[in-house]
């Protein structure tokens, strides 16, 4: 396995890891727990310090719909498309493992239940149906490009992209854990599918053609607010 | 449309979409939801985010207020504050109703209510009368505008603005979501307003005036506090 | 007045209508009201946000204990002591009384109550005594210190002071609310002390002379830390 | 005490007063208490601050695991691996005394109970047993490092990395407080483990050897992911 595709597969792992960990172990506790706001933070945390950490070796797109932007942006090879989606699916697949251990060994295990992940219908955390999920996932996916597009160009301050990035994805699940669970990133959505109990691999399509469409759309916007006319 | 002003259009749209979308979405959901400190952050990372993405095309105002106060202080030209409030205007227009669309979208839907929309007396969160309303939206502007034109000053340590800015939209929220609901930005006001039920419209003269006198004011206590004597 | 009086004057205005607004607005609120998190992460941002626009006039000290222990650190001159506390206790009242015209403008209005003010014994929130506040107020400010003259030492990383010596401010009052309401700042115990119900005035001895004392052993920590053996 | 003893000294002991104490003090008080994610705030801000501050003078880690994983890393001296952990042992044994003398000082005072303590099984917040404990704390400690050799490299953006690292110490506990109540510092768990109540000093094995397994470890992957072939 290359550099690349380890800074890929680790990144993915922490970002599932720690965004999906927190949402399943700490968010609904009662009294103290950190509710959607802490699992907000602790999503955005995961790129923040990853892409600060192997930012420089791979990218640090840790998402299929980030990395499939940069290249219609003209900012990755397309080459390198597909083996960063296996790198990242695989990263989430066994971060979703390791989860499913260390959850499962509390005294009062009852099976994982939604195990975070992501759905709509009967399966959104406030029941918003489907055409709330496609509009919502394609639309912040699309401004989670721009961002990255933009905090990483050369007219931007250097350094902070990963600081823009990471609390960009804070924002994103701030908005949208009601509507969706929050995806905008199929890979994540793909690791906890194949653990959680319920819908999730039968809406699992959502959660790759949302982002992806978005995720595209983004790079579009954003090559057409800085073309030269 | 220009660069500049497609810059204003999304980034406008972009704070009305993140910061009244996740109040209207995610604030009061019981147990995990956000809170007013969650609406706070997500306010002001919406700045924060699209300041380091486009902040180099346009300047980055997303809000007529700043625009006003940063021609006062003699940092933009007049020249241009009729396109960009007008650009910032149709941004969080198009953002409510992409908002709408999203929130409709719910099997529990019963009407938009006050749709994060600002006002005073009945119409304050905190039933705060029409005086609290223009003092505390005229002090917090231009406290915004001393923070705006000081980070981005010569003297300031380069490429940080970004942070100081949208994290001062986040004080801001914290300190008086409970009097009016935080405006200090005509143009999120008019686009909420326009869903909204209740009295959002009639009181959105407020929500121009205040701003629009505090963004001003700022602007003159800014040079005050570095014109040589 | 002069510029750097100025900058002291409003960045001590804005800590206290940023941090005690906050708490006094927006902390018990029902349901959505920002907690005493929501208050630590305000007056930080106080701090963070000043510090960036005009640190570079003043210093962005903000508080008598931080004038103090630069002086005692070799970082400012001896001879503005007392005009920089001055400006910052002269901001303070100002803001106090700025919020109580706001607070007073509610429906609601039954007194001012604690005003977001100090205290210790029954005036504390959860009844520490005297003995417990003198010491936490005292460590508190001499961390504060040591993390103020650090972040601006010639081997700190240039730039990031203000969001060391800000996120510091958050750390402080997470740690200290419920034993003194937390102020390591002087000026602003002074401020809300005028209008507030209560002891605040008796107890004001104990928030000017541990905050001192801490802020003058902070520096001596510091001088330790880097004199040459 | 050289200039780097006193670093790690006063740099772990802010680790466990801020950390520990914010729980300690704030996290459970009805309705305004900070919470989990307070805490995790808390934690995070301490490592941000205190790197920022003196992070020059000792290299800031005030951590037995990472000064271990620097070592495995090639990028400190074994030779001060003993005096480091001696140091930092020290300060947080302090910093639980002072803890314990605030916190024995209010009126309804009556007993330090876990006092922040770390445990599993009955001793874990939420009943995880010790494979979850031992799993989770190699995996946090194990990513801690690899963000803290990445963020500090030469291909990193230089000046960022206390953020980096801080803010990835939040992230930490936003994850594991419900397991273990979050160590990833073998310090940071004998400074409170002598002061607790239960069963904290027979199960500090585990808070020693865990994060030491992880350091070492996450040293390891990061040499794999930068070596050349």
């Amino acid at each position: 396995m290359s550099k690349k595709m380890m800074a890929e597969f680790f990144g993915t792992y922490w970002l599932v890891f720690g965004g999906c960990g927190s949402a399943i172990l700490a968010a609904g506790v009662a009294n103290v727990g950190i509710g959607w706001l802490g699992v907000s933070l602790a999503f955005g945390l995961t790129v923040l310090t990853m892409a600060f950490a192997v930012g420089h070796i791979s990218g640090g797109h840790f998402n299929p719909a980030v990395t499939l932007g940069l290249v219609v942006g003209g900012r990755h090879p397309a080459g390198e498309l597909l083996p960063y989606w296996a790198a990242q699916v695989l990263g989430a697949i066994t971060a979703a493992g390791t989860l499913y251990m260390v959850f499962s060994g509390t005294a009062d295990f009852q099976g994982v239940g939604g195990f975070a992940s992501n759905g709509f219908g009967d399966a959104s955390p406030e029941k918003y149906g489907m055409m709330s999920a496609l509009v919502i996932e394609i639309v912040l996916t699309a401004f989670f490009l721009i961002i990255i597009l933009g905090a990483t160009s050369s007219g931007a301050p250097a350094g902070f992209a990963p600081i823009a990035i990471g609390l960009a994805l804070t924002l994103i699940h701030l908005i949208s854990i009601p509507v969706t669970n929050t995806s905008v990133n199929p890979a994540r959505s793909t690791g906890v599918a194949l653990f959680a109990d319920g819908p999730a691999l039968s809406q699992l399509w959502l959660f790759w053609l949302a982002p992806l469409v978005g995720g595209a759309l983004g790079a579009v916007i954003w090559k057409m607010m800085t073309t030269d006319d």
